[in-house]
């Protein structure tokens, strides 16, 4: 098992693989244009911590698995979190002009080349993914499985639907627990439930295992917006690298704006003890999960 | 063999299944919310020829595949294509308010719903194909193989890829006969050409099937757009569904632009032959794909 730098270091590295640069004008029948390279990188290599690939692939780690045939899975997981980060700082989303202290993607080429990076990343990420599960034709059932617990996580089920909900009840100035839960869990935890789940099924994990990991990463997704929605308030906004503050003076539907600062803190001590308690089936073998939400529960960034 | 009328009608009839009404205000953890399905079927269920997942289903057959199978495929070929005309209607992209005789995504929904029904459309076809292909356990290295083509039509050196430069070339008012090859190439012929081959992975087709296959695709697409092109100046407005004389009010890099009219016609008999040739391999079983392409020289919407 390596640490979450090192997995972290591995996905970075891939990147440039899975899609180069091209020089200035290149555009060949068969190929990609040099504008839609530049835009996909701008946003793809902006830094981030890869959290979500680099769960998937200690994971695959944990349970025995080819962590070397997760790799392209894993950066497809990063290329659809990209993506999403770009649509929804678009100006008919939340509209958005700083992102990991830069300006956004929209901000750099326009609106409609900012929707097409988007676009672009998503549908490259299934590209990637369906090409990495061809490679290894004996193993074709368990990267269908695969790919399509990727599918479902940021689909619209998941993330997607969870988008749609907190676009609505921002506009719509509504939302109850209910909705915060359905959203906080879509948006966000989905994200790194079905990544796990993933990497479960490229691992012909059993029921049991896929339960324990649906767990861990819920609990994990859930701890992770609520103090995501802390940081709004309490955090530093050059540490955390966008625009803080913004959720409580939009009317944000959040942690805090329903549970409060000490009831969100609550939370986040509730969910870490449901993750521990679920990883507790893989005893040592889960350290570094073990190790990942400790640390989450104090982050500043 | 069907009609293209009676392919329609099967991949018409699947979609309430594939994409389910939801009554107002639904939105339960792990289903989709209500204003999603709105949104996503709002779009889908429009109309539209259904030209794409047909002629997908019509492949199958000729080929002797199992056009059951081949069904949910075929659907989420129509959902890739309804999500790229939704982005390219939004403000950033076209600007479009109307299509198929109704008020295009973004007016209905809002521009940030918009955004999020493409990407549902685009994530759940993905979805869509992945659950076909894992309920043919014995199949899944055609599936892998048959999505993997369908990514590669809609993606990064497909579709995208063309709304990327067309866009670019629009708005920098550049452009010559080699940039509107790429661009009608990616941007429509692909979307026949990788279904088409999708269709023959399904069916375990040879190299020479799948190369016939690829230049009829290319030819049709490349026909259907020309046509397209030429409906944009003489064709009737109501009967298209659409705005027309958009392309040279705005100086787009068309067919006309660069061939004229004339030329346009003569470009569009060039890949006639050539789709009717590669038909050629097929004998009888191509009357479907001989009879559609006849029909789309003189279409007049």
């Amino acid at each position: 098992m390596k640490t979450l730098k090192e997995y972290a270091a591995i996905v970075e590295n891939r990147f440039d693989a899975l899609l180069p640069e091209l020089s200035e004008g290149t555009c060949e029948i068969g190929g990609m244009p040099w504008l839609l390279a530049s835009s996909m990188r701008y946003s793809l290599l902006a830094g981030g911590k890869r959290l979500r690939p680099s769960m998937l692939l200690a994971c695959v780690d944990m349970l025995g698995g080819d962590v070397e045939a997760a790799l392209d899975i894993a950066c497809s997981v990063e290329m659809i979190h990209t993506y999403s980060l770009i649509h929804d700082d678009l100006p008919g989303m939340d509209n958005d002009s700083m992102r990991r202290g830069r300006p956004t993607n929209h901000v750099v080429f326009g609106e409609g080349q900012a929707i097409l990076a988007g676009d672009g990343l998503l549908n490259n990420a299934f590209e990637t993914m369906l090409k990495c599960g061809i490679r290894y034709p004996e193993r074709a059932l368990s990267y269908l499985k695969a790919i399509n617990e990727i599918a479902c996580g940021s689909g619209v089920t998941g993330m997607v639907a969870g988008q749609v909900m907190d676009l609505y009840c921002e506009r719509e100035k509504t939302g109850d627990e209910a909705a915060l839960k359905y959203i906080q869990r879509d948006k966000t935890a989905c994200m790194f439930i079905y990544p796990l789940r993933a990497a479960g099924h490229l691992c012909n994990a059993d029921e049991k295992t896929l339960e324990a990991l649906t767990t861990y990463g819920e609990a994990f997704g859930l701890l992770f917006q609520a103090t995501d929605d802390l940081l709004d308030v309490i955090g530093d906004s050059k540490a955390v690298g966008k625009t803080l503050g913004k959720d409580a003076e939009s009317g944000k539907l959040t942690c805090i704006s329903e549970y409060g600062i000490e009831g969100t803190r609550e939370l986040v001590k509730r969910e870490h003890a449901r993750a521990r308690e679920a990883m507790s089936l893989f005893g040592d073998k889960a350290a570094f999960f073990n190790d990942l939400v400790d640390s989450m529960v104090e982050r500043t960034y």
